[in-house]
């Protein structure tokens, strides 16, 4: 098993409004994808986050407010299907701390090196989005190789 | 045991330039950080990275042209001392395919969720050197948290 790991700091003092770009469809449209489909704001929902080249749904399997949700991938790439995906939140001066992980790889394979990296990236559009008003979500993403 | 796992493509036809980004000081210090002391050419040297907050000596334990580039971290943050540092290059269409492994973390510890976000935008920042002639080493990288 193989995990991808990365910690962002957003400039703000709302946790709440980091919490909401995480549970909202407009906030997630704000940062991953324009594409998206569905409330993360309760547990069992599925949300569609489509993307050019495909997509995946993604059902809410836990939510504690201000603090921590937890995904679980049920449809998209093969090799995402059964992964999880936890957001951890804490506040920490003037920073809203995010700690990432997603979970449950079966192997390390070439397109987990690929994931880790566009995560990296759409983690910073977060971040942007919440410190600037604007992110970058797919289609207007940043491009990192020849599979986007 | 835990690693950082990246892959990002850079448009070029020259895949010796981006060996040469890795493998000279003049190259190594215009994406990781300006601050570099040693070149990295000769396997059994040692390169000296410093940055504002610390640095990393790093000894070069293999070289293939072209092809791979493979590093022991030999002084830093306790975290990182005898991990290991492995590129891969390979030709792909229109781009040089990057993989990179940052291999032998003994914990997933918080710090290593940093680094694994600040790998990808270094990545980002060898990928903007290839491709415009211009990256953003330290001290003019893009900060991603409270740790920089």
């Amino acid at each position: 098993m193989a995990d991808i790991l990365h910690r962002i700091g957003i400039k703000s003092s709302s946790i709440d409004e980091v919490y909401q770009a995480l549970t909202t469809r407009k906030g997630l449209a704000g940062w991953w994808t324009n594409n998206t489909h569905g409330e993360g704001n309760q547990t069992g929902n599925v949300i569609e986050f489509r993307f050019g080249a495909g997509g995946f749904d993604i059902k809410v399997i836990g939510l504690t407010p201000s603090t921590n949700v937890l995904w679980e991938v049920v449809e998209g790439p093969e090799e995402w299907i059964g992964t999880t995906i936890s957001w951890d939140l804490k506040q920490d001066g003037d920073y809203i701390i995010l700690l990432f992980k997603h979970i449950g790889w079966k192997e390390p394979v070439e397109f987990m090196h690929h994931c880790s990296t566009k995560w990296a990236i759409f983690l910073m559009s977060l971040k942007s989005l919440i410190e600037t008003g604007k992110g970058t979500p797919d289609p207007n993403d940043v491009k990192i190789d020849n599979w986007n």
